[in-house]
C-alpha cells in the first residue's frame, strides 16, 4: 500500500465515522426522545474524538508529504492530497486543550442562548458569549499563525476555504454601493402597486406535507436515497447516499414551508450529485458553505421563486388548498413570493433585504474577532447597524442580537457565505441558463432535468477538486462577483 | 489512572460507539431509504471495527490480568473485570481472518434467505447456509479451545453467559415430560368448550397505536428515554437511555400488535433499570438473553396474559375499537388471549407450544454444529421434527425451516434462550408475587408499580453482577427449572 492509499484508507474510515455523526445528528433533531440528550453527548463526543484522533495520529504529517511527492498521482489525487492536508492544518493547528476548552464553551454558550432569547435577556448570556469568543480568539491565532493569514481569516477558511475578508470587502462595498438605494425604489414601487393579498389558511400540514414532497419529486429529488421530516428548524442533512431534509409546517401559511423544502432539496442536490468515485475522500465533498448556499438558494430563489415557476405551479397550489379569489390568482402569488420588506429577522428575509443583515453581522463579528468589539457592547451596535442598514431596529434582543445561533454556538465566519452563496446563485444560474437554452422554458413547465444535467456537470460533479473561487471561475467564466446578482434583482424587483 | 480505571475508559468509549451503532440499526430497520443501504454498511463496519480493535489492542490482556490482581477493586468493579475479560476472549479467540471470512459468509446467507424464503427455495439457500455453517463450526472450535467447552456451549456462552448444554438437556427433557400430554388435555378442553369468537376489524392502525401506547404507560414506559414505532418486525433496540420499541399492525387483528408492545416494552423496562452508576460498563449491560427474554415474557405471558389484566383493559378495548358482542365479552377475550394450537410458525406459536418449535431448534442445531446434520438434510429433519414435536409438519419450507432469520444469519445458540427466559419469567414471577403482595392486585388495576419495584431491585438493578445461572438463583431462591413453568401452565390453560 502506498503512502497516499494509506491516506485513502484512513479518510474512509473517517468519512464512514462522519456518514454516522450525520445520521445521529439527523435523529437528535427530529426523533430522539429528550431524555436521551446526555447519552446522545457521549456518542457524539465518542465518535468526534476518534476523527479528532485519526486527523492528528502522530504519523499523518509524513503520510501527507510523502503523498505530495508521489509523482504518480492524477488530477482528483493530487486534489485529494490538497485537501488531506488543510483538513489535517485545521486539526492540528489547535492544541488539544483548547479544542476542549472551545467544545465546552460552546455547550454551555449554546445552552444559555436557548433560555436567554427565550427570556429577552442578553446580560445572562453575556458571560459565556465572552469567555467563548475569547477561547475562539486563541483558536483564530493558532490557526492564523499555522496559515500565515489573518484572524478572521483563518475562521473563515474553516467555512470557505481559500476565501479572504479582503475579496469580502469588496464584494460587501459593491452591494452597499447599489441595495440601499434598490430597496426604496423597490419598497416605492411596491407600496405604488395594489396591495399583496394573503391566502387565508388554515392550511393542514398533511397537504402542504403531499404538496412539498410533489415539489421534490419535480426537483428530481430521489427518496430511495432520501426522506423528508420535520424539525424544529428546517436543515438538510445525512449523506449523499441518505439525504435527510426538514421542513417545518404553519398551518396559516403554506408558502413558507414550501420554499424551505426547495432549498433544502437544493443542498441535498448538491450532496447527492458529488462523484459516487470519490465518496468518503475530503476531494469527493461538497465545496465548502458558500457553494453549498449556492445550490440550495438557485433552487429557491432563481427557480422556485420565478414568476415562470410559479405560474407552473399556481393551479397546484390552489387545487391542494382549494384557493380561489384574487388571493390565488397568479398575479398575486407572484407578488407574493417577490414581497420585500424591512424587517427584524433575517432568517424571513427577502432577497434583497437579506445581504443587508448579513453585512451587519460581518461587520460586528470581524470587529469581535479583531478586538474591536467587546461582547457587552454588542446589543447596542446590533440595534444601530440594523438602524442604519435596514432602516428598522429591534425593540428587544430577541429580534435583535439573540435572534441566531451561530455566535452562542461559536461559529464566527460563517454569515457571509449567505449571501457569497445568493451571488453565487445567480451567477451560477446566469451561466447555466447562457449554455443551455432548454433550462428556462424546462423551469416553465416544472421540469428541471436540464438544469440539473448543467449543475450535475458542473458543480456536483466537481466537489472539492478545485478550492471554491476557482470552481466558481470555471463554471461561470468569472470570478465571484456581484453582477449576476445585481442584474437578477433589477429584472425581478424592479422588472428592469 | 489505575489499570482497572484504564479499562473503563476504554469500555465507556467502547459503549458510546456500541449505543451509536444501535441507532444506527434502530434508524436501518425503521427510517432509513433503502438506497442507503450500501453506505449504512461501511458505517456499521467501521465503527465495529474499532470496538473490535479496541478490544483485542495488544496491552489488554496484560491490563485484565493486572486488573483482577488489583486488591482495592469492590464487587461491582471485580464483576466487571470478570466480564470484560469474558468479552475479551470471546473478541480474541476468533482469529481476525476468520472473523471476517463469518461476516462475509452471514451476510450473504442473510440476503439470500430473504429471497430463499420469499420464493419457497431452500436449495437456493444451502450453498451459503453450508458455508456459514462451516465457518461458524470454525469459530466454535476455536471458542471451544479457549474456554475449554464443547463446540455448541462455545457458541451458547455468547448468547447466555455460562450456560452450559447439559443443563438444557435436563431442563428440555423435564419439559418434554409433560408438554406433549398437557397440550393434548388442553387442546380437548379447549375443543369441549364453546367456540373463541375473534373479534371483526377493521382496526385503524392510528386506535391500536393509541391503545398500545396507554398501555405502555400502565407498564410505566418512559416516554421521555424512549419511542415507539412501526418496522416489518418488532423489536426492542437503542440504549437504555434511549429505549426504541417497534411494532407492526394489521388492521383486521389488534391482539398481537398489543401483546407485541407489552413484550418489547418488557424488554425496554430492563434496560431502562440497569444501574446508571455502571452505564457504559460491560457489568451494566443487561444479562444476556435468557434473563432480557425472561423480562419481555414476564410483562407479556405473565402480567398482561392473565386473566386479571385482560379484564382491566376490556372495558378499554371495547371503548377503542367500538365493540360489543360475545366476541369482545371479558370471558371471550381471555379465552381468545389463552388459545392454543398446533401451529406451523414460531413466532405465532401460544405459550404451550412455543416450547416444542424451540426444542427442535435446539436439537437441530446442536447436530448441525456437531457435524451430524447436513444443511442439505435440514429440511426433512425440520418437518419430522414438527410432525413428533408439534403434531403437525409444514408442507413448504417457507413454513418450515426457512422461517427464522437466526441460521442464515449464523445466530446458532441462540434458540434455547427463548424457552429458558419463558422458566425465568414464571419462576421471577412467582417469586415476585411471592415477595410483594401487593403485585398481583395491582395487575387487577392496571398498576405495575410494585412489580417494577421488585424487579428494579432483584433483576434490573443487578445487570451483570453476577452470571446469569446465579442471578436467577439469588431472585428466585432456586436455580431456573421447569417447576414455575409447569405450575403457571396448569393454572392458566388447565385450571388446575
Amino acid at each position: 500500500m502506498t503512502d497516499y492509499q494509506e491516506l485513502e484508507a484512513r479518510h474512509k474510515r473517517m468519512s464512514a465515522i462522519g456518514g454516522a455523526l450525520a445520521i445521529l445528528g439527523w435523529d437528535q433533531s427530529v426523533i430522539m426522545p429528550e431524555g436521551a440528550s446526555q447519552s446522545r453527548a457521549e456518542q457524539v463526543s465518542a465518535l468526534s474524538l476518534i476523527i479528532h484522533e485519526m486527523q492528528t495520529a502522530p504519523d499523518m504529517g509524513d503520510l501527507i508529504s510523502a503523498a505530495e511527492a508521489d509523482g504518480g498521482l492524477d488530477e482528483w489525487q493530487r486534489a485529494n492530497v490538497r485537501e488531506i492536508r488543510h483538513d489535517w492544518l485545521h486539526a492540528t493547528a489547535v492544541p488539544a486543550d483548547l479544542v476542549d476548552r472551545k467544545i465546552k464553551a460552546r455547550s454551555a454558550s449554546e445552552l444559555t442562548w436557548r433560555s436567554a432569547r427565550a427570556e429577552d435577556d442578553f446580560a445572562k448570556l453575556e458571560p459565556q458569549l465572552s469567555e467563548l469568543l475569547s477561547i475562539t480568539r486563541d483558536v483564530a491565532a493558532v490557526k492564523a499563525e499555522a496559515f500565515g493569514c489573518g484572524l478572521y481569516d483563518a475562521l473563515l477558511d474553516g467555512f470557505d476555504p481559500g476565501r479572504k475578508s479582503a475579496e469580502i470587502d469588496v464584494l460587501f462595498d459593491e452591494l452597499m454601493g447599489f441595495l440601499p438605494a434598490m430597496l426604496d425604489e423597490v419598497l416605492a414601487a411596491q407600496e405604488a402597486a395594489p396591495d399583496i393579498l394573503m391566502p387565508e389558511g388554515p392550511f393542514s400540514t398533511e397537504a402542504q406535507e403531499a404538496l412539498g414532497r410533489k415539489v421534490m419529486e419535480l426537483f428530481q429529488f430521489d427518496f430511495a436515497h432520501g426522506r423528508l421530516d420535520v424539525s424544529l428548524h428546517p436543515f438538510s442533512g445525512g449523506t449523499p447516499d441518505d439525504s435527510r431534509i426538514t421542513t417545518r409546517y404553519a398551518e396559516e401559511d403554506f408558502t413558507q414551508s414550501l420554499m424551505a423544502v426547495i432549498h433544502e432539496t437544493g443542498h441535498a442536490q448538491y450532496e447527492r450529485g458529488l462523484p459516487k468515485a470519490w465518496r468518503g475522500q475530503p476531494v469527493g465533498q461538497s465545496r465548502g458553505m458558500t457553494v453549498h448556499e449556492s445550490q440550495s438558494l438557485l433552487f429557491e430563489m432563481l427557480a422556485a421563486r420565478s414568476p415562470e415557476f410559479i405560474g407552473y405551479i399556481a393551479p397546484q397550489l390552489r387545487e391542494t388548498f382549494s384557493g380561489s379569489g384574487p388571493a390565488w390568482d397568479d398575479e398575486n402569488l407572484v407578488r407574493l413570493y417577490h414581497k420585500v420588506e424591512r424587517g427584524l429577522i433575517r432568517v424571513d428575509a427577502d432577497e434583497v433585504t437579506y445581504p443587508l443583515h448579513v453585512i451587519l453581522r460581518y461587520r460586528l463579528e470581524k470587529q469581535m474577532i479583531e478586538g474591536d468589539l467587546a461582547v457587552k457592547d454588542l446589543p447596542e451596535a446590533f440595534r444601530e447597524g440594523m438602524r442604519e442598514l435596514v432602516g428598522v431596529a429591534p425593540e428587544t434582543d430577541r429580534d435583535g442580537c439573540l435572534q441566531d445561533i451561530h455566535w452562542p454556538s461559536g461559529a464566527f465566519g460563517y454569515f457571509p457565505t449567505y449571501t457569497l452563496g445568493a451571488l453565487g446563485a445567480s451567477q451560477i444560474f446566469q451561466a447555466a441558463t447562457k449554455a443551455d437554452d432548454a433550462i428556462l422554458p424546462g423551469i416553465a413547465k416544472g421540469d428541471f432535468s436540464a438544469l440539473l444535467t448543467w449543475l450535475r456537470a458542473n458543480i456536483h460533479g466537481q466537489a472539492s477538486k478545485l478550492m471554491p473561487g476557482a470552481l466558481i471561475e470555471q463554471a461561470t467564466g468569472a470570478p465571484l462577483g456581484t453582477d449576476a446578482f445585481k442584474s437578477h434583482l433589477k429584472a425581478r424587483y424592479l422588472r428592469a
